[in-house]
């Protein structure tokens, strides 16, 4: 028996054993095997990219943790792809200019012209119609990151789906199992399926994030470009030739010369949303305590996630930001 | 040793060993392991269908072995997915309409109105501007049919890749090694990639086969459907972003309900192309029969192939038809 069991082995469920550990605590890892959706995440990390999130409760986590991760992609030890390069935020249409200018001005980032966005992508199509260059928006590969943090956890991981928290044998329990915490715990968390595609050609094509309305684009060092991804309100596990298209079309429509990238990967990944879509963070009894419910942004707030929860379970006084609680619906 | 050696283990060479051991004789076929064209082939059975295809010789086999093909898989003695549903050939553009009409024309074959198409297959797009309904079009699972040529065959198949027709140890040898025939006779066949994808859904949408200039939608009745096909002057095995991409803009323009189902293959394969894409069927010498570049109708000519080149075998004194002559080159 561990004095602190970790449900859950995505991205939060590790971050926070990793945290523990390091805060010397005994800790184990319950391993359900699904992949979560760390599994499919792009890993982009914009604090201020996601315009629907104008909770300034959410914006000021989010933030805090962007400034958090590139140390804690340095503790990790090994390369997660931690790329600082930038976003380019763009506009194909009117509609879509109209629309993300609000947003741009909020963020003070000054308005780029077509041939000031393909002089710092010039593989961008010609048919972008206006842009900005949010530098603080980077990315992480997700499944970089959960190896690394496999590999420091070690035999702390152990395989267990567990289907109810009785079965769990420590006297304090972290549930952080993404869409599964709702049947764990009976709190409002419901998948949204996102399909996502990888492509991969010659490295070099593209070194920006790239976040248009219908499409992001994320390219990797590699040669690896995550094209993602559809929002929809159903569980099933389909790649549907429907969504497969939208993103292609997309994605092709902003930077042509993907035509000719291989397709190596159609997935599907399903986001633990919430009724207000922020997560739910904090203690629920005196043994059980929630992270879960990051909607599309459990990467980016995975590294203020493990800190604000070891807290928690080290018995810190330190309060919890306000606005998370569990008990809130 | 066996009387006579089938290099190749596709749909040709096991069509010709299957007919040869019906007519007594003692064959083995050597299987390279590659999975030809057969198995991304979306088996149309298409005999006036191909409208570049104007050479009388080639629609005369063609039509010969499509005579050939309901005898043939009723012989197989499984469900090999033969279906005579037929076929309807589509127009979406002006410039559509203009080219196949003429083809239609040839084959009498009276036009239809968008309602009456819709009449036939209600799943077609409003898009759709005419067609016709071509009876004698039908189709046959490509796959089905080898695996019943396996079972049929037996321990006659004999995993063997052929590098030199030296090695091979028999008196008569059969090359129907698709691709592979250039590199073991000299011949000129290319590869030509296709790039195919195959759907799944509720059985039922779609009844006929759908053949349109930049795509064909090809429905089984267990609600797989086939998506084909690129035609791309290339030798690589990538699935690539752009491939995939308009086969499903095609096919959605053509059947908008085929957005909901799921993707469940991207494949490649490469027909064997010949300077007049005909085949090259008959005697390189005394030793050696050819039997391959049957470009994009493997499937269809596969019947008429194995008789002929089996009576070849066997010493019959029935010429094979002019025009397909190896060494025409």
């Amino acid at each position: 028996m561990s004095d602190v069991a970790v449900v859950g082995g995505g991205i939060i469920g590790l971050s926070i054993a990793w945290r523990l550990v390091q805060r010397g605590a005994d800790v184990t890892v319950l391993d359900g095997g699904d992949e979560g959706a760390w599994h499919v995440a792009a890993g982009m990390l914009a604090p201020g990219g996601e315009s629907e999130h104008e909770d300034p409760a959410l914006i000021g986590l989010m933030e805090r943790s962007a400034a958090l991760w590139p140390a804690y992609a340095k503790e990790l030890e090994v390369d997660v792809g931690y790329d600082d390069t930038g976003t380019l935020s763009l506009a194909l249409t009117a509609d879509d200019l109209a629309e993300r200018a609000r947003m741009w001005t909020r963020q003070q980032l000054p308005l780029l012209r077509p041939t000031e966005l393909r002089d710092l992508e010039p593989a961008l199509s010609p048919r972008v119609r206006a842009g900005v260059f949010a530098p603080r928006e980077t990315q992480v590969d997700p499944r970089k990151v959960v190896s690394a943090l496999r590999e420091r956890l070690g035999a702390r991981i152990v395989a267990k789906r567990v289907e109810d928290l009785s079965d769990v044998d420590a006297p304090q329990v972290v549930v952080a199992a993404g869409c599964g915490t709702a049947a764990l715990t009976g709190l409002p968390i419901r998948p949204v399926k996102g399909q996502v595609l990888r492509l991969r050609g010659e490295p070099g094509l593209l070194r920006h994030v790239l976040d248009a309305p219908e499409v992001y684009v994320v390219p990797r060092a590699d040669g690896e470009v995550v094209v993602g991804a559809t929002q929809e309100e159903r569980t099933d596990r389909l790649v549907t030739a429907g969504g497969v298209h939208d993103l292609l079309r997309a994605a092709l429509e902003l930077v042509p010369g993907l035509a000719d990238f291989e397709l190596t990967e159609t997935t599907v990944g399903h986001r633990p949303g919430t009724p207000d879509n922020a997560p739910l963070l904090g203690r629920l009894d005196d043994r059980v305590i929630v992270a879960a419910g990051h909607f599309r942004n459990g990467i980016l707030l995975a590294p203020v996630t493990a800190s604000l929860i070891a807290g928690l379970v080290l018995g810190e006084t330190d309060p919890m930001p306000a606005g998370f609680s569990p008990r809130r619906f």
